[in-house]
């Protein structure tokens, strides 16, 4: 396993125009400038250099790079470049994990190295040519969801999935800037080298996006709050508001109680849902989801039946609405087979990457729908804020979710937690 | 394979309150009583005997029988009773066959004798105790999708799956009625036996329903068409009215171009659709196709491609609505997967009675939806009667529907024709 380094935040600029140079330059000073950054204690600083009306350069500083599947993260000094047309750059304040990015760092045939993270606020450091809804000082989420605003998709209330973004996340293993080449390098050995993006690449104190990407929120909401609504809380609300139109009065099932699990239920709560039926193998999950409005509670391990039966007795002919927030074809198909016959709807907000087929009789389907999502159904810069707003007035939760809080340095350790089942979200501040 | 019988209609009523005995006594008889029916030819007729307000007694009429799987059917003298409390008996004037008969007709598992046939009209001849809304002369198409118009479905419009008889239908295998004594019998060499029912029965000059199984339709409406929107014509439009609501300008693919295909063709015209593409891999449909509003015509056989890919190829990003009207569950993924990703619906019209999965991948559900239907999501008594008065008023096409005309007797050539893929549909008219 890769050793660990652990780096003392320092951000430096270089100049935007002389890029390659610098690094070129900068190749030679490797070594000394590693122990440096290593020794350093210093708060973030930048050397800002004006380009138009925006910042512009090269940052260098500190990331958590993915340099190989199942390895820990390396924190490591990293060039950040400056941003394009139409990309800005984001001070990351606090970023939390999410399962995605733990499950594509176990990806044996993904490439590395890897720049992950995806679930973070931050502030606009500087902004490209062009951009003209987001400017140097804006708290912002980063969002993998992009949004051109000009395609179909974007123009219609029926689809959050954006023509330009859409396909360049699901075939390009979220390869990202456009351009395809990366915002991000480091320096190893005196070699140069490009570090791959993964969504948002929040990893990081300094990321790049298009503005496209960027979600520009209230400043009355904490930031280390905030971040979580990049991706798991809204995908859980977006679930419940967006694809399955939850009713009040409905009976909810949901299979897994992590973040998004929970966030499904604060939406069905929102939603009136008179039961919310919260369905985990670890019943020390149960208190906590109480919180979020979870009104009875299931361990499939606790019966011999099937749990779609065990679903069926509860409610007398089956949920409303099923939502399988764990990511396994076996319980999507029994989420299914847990609705009412003839108006269940069961919603796919988990993602599983293991290749299987889900698998179903299609018996099942006798008045009954299935259907999919990304990110809740929301529009990344066009809902997101809206969503986020509701966080100041109070109609979700938001602290609940926040089991730990940890400096950007332990990185490591929020990921052991959050493997280990022991955690929800840990929110990684950088200081 | 059984050897098929010519019976001249002939049909003649029991006292009820003495069914037994009568029965009984018919027995010796059977022989001479069958050479009799054999070679009469005169018109049905009725020994009718008043019970109160209704005509009630046992009938003997004409049926055609299935006594075993993939066997003809046999034209027997069978006994109808007289209707119980909440049931009707009906004349059938017309009955057309549907594929779920010859479905059906081909499971080996099943057992028999039994009565198929569920596609029919006919004339209430009486009407059972407690009946209040059925009278003796209405005309009525019998449905299998039973309403009872007092559970949450038959109160709701969410959906048409009556708690009552959906139960019943699906785990009896359509033995019907409620009380799970078959109202059909027949005395073969001496000895009388029950011929178990499948949904209404319709292959018989007699059949008898609940009263929740029957809709009064206007007499403006010939039954000879009329009898085409109890299962096919019906199941067809609701997919496209009560399931997928297509939306006006939409781009829909339709698999399969049988009666329940163009049925879908011409309810998704008249909901506006402006793309509507056939596929079927036997392109002499496309020209009858045309008249049902199909625009496009794909054959899976002329491309190495998936149909999918075509489709989506067509398209330029997929249709909006895919419909699945053959029953293979490699088509219902296939449909699915021809749909726009992030909006795309697909309806499940088809059954596959293979006992093979639907199976596909779980990422396909990106903002995608599949569900089922069974009648299309109409409710029989309730939705049919409105359905049929749109022939009255020339909103859907029924005509064109019916490529063959036979006399009763010559259900097994309507049988042969419909597994020819020659024959939409072939209306049997009693006479």
């Amino acid at each position: 396993m890769r050793r660990l380094r652990f780096l003392r935040s320092q951000t430096r600029t270089l100049p935007n125009l002389a890029y390659k140079k610098k690094i070129s330059s900068s190749r030679s000073s490797r070594s000394s400038a590693s122990s440096e950054f290593a020794a350093s204690s210093q708060a973030a600083t930048c050397r800002r250099y004006r380009r138009g009306s925006t910042m512009a350069g090269v940052i260098k500083c500190r990331a958590a790079v993915a340099w190989g599947a199942n390895q820990a993260l390396a924190l490591e000094e990293i060039e950040v470049a400056a941003p394009e047309a139409d990309e800005v750059r984001i001070r990351i304040v606090a970023t939390s994990l999410c399962h995605t990015d733990l499950s594509f760092l176990g990806m044996v045939q993904a490439k590395f190295p890897r720049l992950l993270g995806h679930e973070a606020a931050g502030i606009i450091e500087s902004v490209g040519e062009g951009v003209e809804d987001l400017k140097v000082g804006d708290h912002v989420l980063p969002v993998y969801m992009g949004e051109c605003g000009k395609c179909r998709p974007c123009k219609s209330q029926a689809s959050n999935l954006c023509e330009k973004y859409w396909p360049l996340l699901r075939t390009t293993m979220m390869l990202h800037p456009v351009d395809q080449k990366s915002r991000f390098s480091v320096t190893k050995d005196g070699r140069n080298q490009p570090i791959l993006s993964f969504f948002t690449s929040t990893f990081s104190e300094y990321t790049v996006v298009k503005a496209d990407c960027c979600a520009k929120i209230s400043q009355e909401v904490p930031l280390d709050k905030a971040c979580l609504f990049a991706c798991g809380v809204s995908t859980g609300l977006g679930a419940v508001w967006n694809i399955a139109k939850v009713h009040a009065g409905s009976a909810v099932a949901i299979f897994g109680l992590g973040t998004i699990g929970l966030a499904v239920a604060d939406g069905a709560r929102s939603a009136g849902a008179s039961r919310i039926i919260g369905v985990d193998t670890n019943p020390s999950k149960f208190e906590l989801a109480k919180k979020f409005g979870v009104t009875d509670f299931v361990n499939p391990n606790d019966h011999e039946a099937p749990i779609q039966q065990v679903l069926q007795g509860l409610t007398k002919g089956g949920v409303d609405y099923a939502f399988e927030c764990v990511g396994k074809v076996d319980l999507m198909a029994a989420a299914l087979e847990s609705t009412r016959e003839g108006e269940g709807k069961t919603v796919v907000v988990g993602l599983d990457l293991s290749g299987k087929q889900l698998s179903f009789r299609p018996g099942s389907l006798f008045g009954r729908s299935i259907m999919g999502c990304s990110f809740g159904g929301f529009k990344g810069k066009t809902h997101v804020p809206h969503v986020v707003d509701k966080i100041v007035t109070k109609e979700v939760l938001v602290d609940d979710y926040i089991t730990d809080v940890l400096p950007f340095e332990d990185i490591n350790k929020a990921i052991d937690l959050l493997r280990s089942g022991k955690c929800l979200r840990c929110v990684l501040t950088m200081t």
